[in-house]
C-alpha cells in the first residue's frame, strides 16, 4: 500500500490500476467483461483487494455489486457520503468507462486513509456489477439493486444462452430471495456522486480536462421483433415478400430521422438478429433493439410515441409480424444543484473553469436518484470515443479529476446537498 | 430390397427415405446438415447403402459427393446419364430441397434392377455434397468439382469458424490435391438431368405435378462490409454519426427498389453481422449479403451495375467504409432443348401438360452445364414454400414425378439431347 501512493501523481496510478482491471476480459480486441461472469469475479476479488488496500471493510451483496466502507471520524453523523460507479462493460470496450470512476474513488480514500484522516460522515465506494446491461439487455441491474427498485420480472429477463438473472445469480453463488438486503435506505444516504469519462466531444470540444453534469438524460430501450415466413432468395417475386429485415431497415432510418428532429434527441439500432440468417434465404424474422435517449422526458416521449407509430405503420405496410417489448424506460435524472455547487467549488479550486453539461449516456445515477441527491463529475476522453477499444483519457486529465473528487469529499457538506 | 419395391407406390416409399434422410441433422426446428459436417458423413453413408441396394456400385470422390454407377447392358455405348441433386441444406431447412432428386432417382434404378433391366448406356446418380453454400457462403462446390470448374480461391474460402474449404476437406478425411480427380471428361457425359422440388408457387397456381425448366436463372452473391468507429448510443449527436447499419438499411432498401424494377429479377439480403452488437453501442460495422438473381445474364448484369452504384454513393454520402467482395457469379444455365422434349413426351405420356418454367433458384445444372446438355424436372411444392421446415410436397405427386423421371430414362435418346 505504502509502494501504492509512493506514485506521487494520482493519474498514473489510477490508469496503471485501470490497465491492470482491463486485463481481466474475455479474449477479443477490447474489452469485455459481462455480468456474473468469470471475468466478474475476478474483477470483484481485485476490486475488493484495492478497498482493503485502502482502509476500507468490504462486503459482497447479493446483487454481485461490491461495497467498500471506509467509517467516519469518531461521532461522526450517520449515513454516507456513496461514492463509485461499474466494473461490467459493453462488447469491446475501453478501459475506463466505469472502472475509471471505482478506481479514482479508491484512490481518493487511499490518500485519505494514508494521511490517516476521517470526516464526519462514512464513506462507501460501490462497484456495481452490471450497468451496462450488455448480458441481460436490461441496464442498472446493480444500482437498481442498491436502490431498491428492481422487480421480479427484472430477475426473469433472461440472455442469448436463455438463462434468466435469476439463475445467473445463483449459478454465482448468490441468493436472488435475499436480494432486498441489497437495497438502501434513503435515510443512510447522504448522496450519490460518481466520476466518469464524458463519453461524449464536449469538453474536448472546450478544452477542459472535467465537467459537472446538469442532468442524465430520459432514455428508454425497446427491443422489436419482426415476423414473416423465410423463403427461397431465388424464388419468390420481389412484388409477393413480406422480408421482415426491409420492414427493420425502414425502421432504423425512420428512427434516425425522427431522432434528428427533435433537439438533443439520439436514437440507436445497436443490435439486429436475422434469422435464419442465410444468403440465399429471405429472412423469416428480425430481432433489433431500439435505443432512445433525450434531454427531458417530454422531449423523449415525442420521439417514442413518433416511433411507435412508425413502427406499426412499417409493419403494417409491409405485412409482416411485430411484437414490441419495452425492456427499460428511465426519467431524466436531474443532478443535485447543490452538490453542483460544491463540485463547482471543488473544481474552481484547481484554478479550472466549472463547465455544466448534460450526460448523454446513462449513469448508476439514474438509480441511485431514488435512494438521495446525486451528481457526477465527467473526464475528458479523447475524440468523445467511448464503448470501443479506442477509449483514451490522459493522466494529467486523471490527476485533476482525482484531485477535484478528493477536495469535493473533504468539503462535503451533506446540509448543502 | 425386396422389402423396398413391396410398397407399390413410388412416391409413398420415397417420402419415407425423405425422412430417414431428415433425421440426420443438427439438432433444431428443420433440418440442418452442412457440407463436411457429421451429419454430412451420415447421410452419404445412408444414400451409398441405398444406391448400393438398388444394384448400383457405389464410390465417393475427393469432394465428397456419392457416385453410384449401374452398367449399361452388354454392349452398351460409353458414356453416361447422369442424374442426381444434392444432400446438403441450408439452416432449418426443409426434407425434399435436394434429398427428392436424389432419393427419386435411386427408386427408377431400384425398378429397373428389380426387374433385371439393364440400358444401352450406363446410368450414374450423384449425390453432391454441397450446393447450397451455407457454410462457406460460396455454393456447388460438389458440382463445381465434379465439373472441373472449382479454382483454388474457392478452396481458400473460409466458414464463420475460419476453417478453410480446404482444411476442411483434410479433416474429412480427403485429399484436397486429390480434387482433379473428381473432375468429369465432357466425352464421358450423355446429359445431365436433375428431378426437384419447384421453391416457387408457379405449378401450384397452374394446378400441375409436375413442370419442365426451361433455364437456371443467373445468379450472383456479394457480401459487402460496411465500417466506421463503434461509439457510445447517448453521446454522439445524431448529425455527426456515420453510422454503417444506416447504410446497410439503405443498400437493402435500394436493392429491393432496383430489382423490383427489372422483370423477373430478385435481390435478397439474408445475411446481417452487425458488430459489437450491443443495444447500447452505435454499430462500428456491419457486413450483409446480396444475392441477386435474373432470367438472363443481360437483366442480371443490368441489376448488378445498378446495385454497385448505388452501394458506393451510399457508403460515400454516410462516411463509412466499404469493402465488397464477390462470392458467386454464375451465368444463366439454358437447358437442352432435345432433353426438354423427350421430358415433355414422358409428361404427356402421363396425360398430363407439360409446362415450360424458368428455375428461379440455383441448381447443380448450373455448374453440370460445362460437361454437357442438362434438364430439370421440377415438383409441385405446397405454397411455394422452401428452405423452411413448412417444405411439403405429396405422395401423389412424386409418384407422376418418378414415373415421369423413369420413362425418361427408359426412353432417353443421347442422339437427341
Amino acid at each position: 500500500m505504502a509502494d501504492y501512493l509512493s506514485e506521487s501523481d494520482p493519474g498514473t496510478r489510477i490508469l496503471r490500476r485501470c490497465d491492470e482491471l482491463a486485463a481481466i476480459s474475455r479474449p477479443g480486441t477490447g474489452v469485455t467483461r459481462l455480468y456474473l461472469t468469470g471475468e466478474h469475479r475476478a474483477a470483484m476479488e481485485l476490486v475488493s483487494r484495492w478497498m482493503r488496500e485502502a482502509g476500507m471493510t468490504v462486503h459482497t451483496d447479493h446483487a454481485a455489486n461490491v461495497i467498500g466502507r471506509y467509517p467516519p471520524a469518531a461521532g461522526g453523523r450517520n449515513g454516507s457520503l456513496l461514492l463509485g460507479s461499474h466494473i461490467d462493460s459493453v462488447i469491446d470496450a475501453g478501459k475506463y468507462d466505469g472502472p475509471l470512476g471505482v478506481i479514482a474513488a479508491i484512490d481518493c480514500i487511499a490518500v485519505l486513509n494514508g494521511e490517516g484522516r476521517r470526516l464526519p460522515f462514512g464513506i462507501e465506494i460501490l462497484a456495481f456489477g452490471d450497468e451496462e446491461g450488455t448480458r441481460f439487455g436490461t441496464t442498472l441491474i446493480g444500482s437498481r439493486a442498491v436502490a431498491g427498485t428492481l422487480t421480479p420480472q427484472d430477475l426473469a429477463i433472461r440472455d442469448k444462452d436463455n438463462i434468466s438473472v435469476e439463475t445467473a445469480l445463483r449459478t454465482f453463488g448468490l441468493d436472488p430471495n435475499a436480494l432486498a438486503s441489497a437495497a438502501r435506505s434513503p435515510g443512510d444516504v447522504l448522496a450519490y456522486v460518481e466520476l466518469h469519462i464524458e463519453q461524449g466531444p464536449v469538453l474536448e470540444g472546450e478544452d477542459l480536462p472535467v465537467g459537472v453534469v446538469t442532468a442524465i438524460n430520459a432514455q428508454t430501450r425497446k427491443v422489436v421483433t419482426l415476423k414473416s415466413e423465410a423463403n427461397h432468395a431465388g424464388t419468390v417475386p420481389m412484388r409477393l415478400r413480406h422480408d421482415p429485415f426491409l420492414a427493420a431497415a425502414e425502421i432504423a432510418l425512420a428512427l434516425e430521422k425522427t431522432a434528428s428532429g427533435i433537439p438533443d434527441a439520439v436514437g440507436t439500432v445497436g443490435q439486429v438478429d436475422v434469422r435464419p440468417g442465410a444468403s440465399n434465404v429471405i429472412p423469416g424474422s428480425v430481432t433489433m433493439s431500439l435505443d432512445m435517449r433525450a434531454r427531458t422526458d417530454a422531449l423523449l416521449r415525442r420521439l417514442t410515441a413518433a416511433m411507435d407509430g412508425e413502427i406499426e405503420r412499417i409493419a403494417q405496410a409491409r405485412g409482416v409480424g411485430l411484437e414490441v417489448e419495452p425492456m427499460l424506460e428511465t426519467k431524466a435524472a436531474p443532478c443535485s444543484p447543490g452538490l453542483i455547487g460544491q463540485l463547482d467549488r471543488a473544481i474552481g479550486g484547481s484554478g479550472i473553469k466549472p463547465l455544466h453539461l448534460p450526460s448523454g449516456a446513462g449513469h448508476d445515477g439514474m438509480a441511485m436518484n431514488a435512494l438521495g441527491p446525486i451528481a457526477m463529475l465527467f473526464v475528458r476522453c479523447k475524440g468523445g470515443v467511448s464503448h470501443s477499444p479506442l477509449e483514451s483519457v490522459t493522466a494529467g486529465d486523471v490527476t485533476i479529476a482525482a484531485n477535484v473528487l478528493r477536495d469535493f469529499i473533504i468539503g462535503f457538506d451533506p446540509e448543502k446537498s
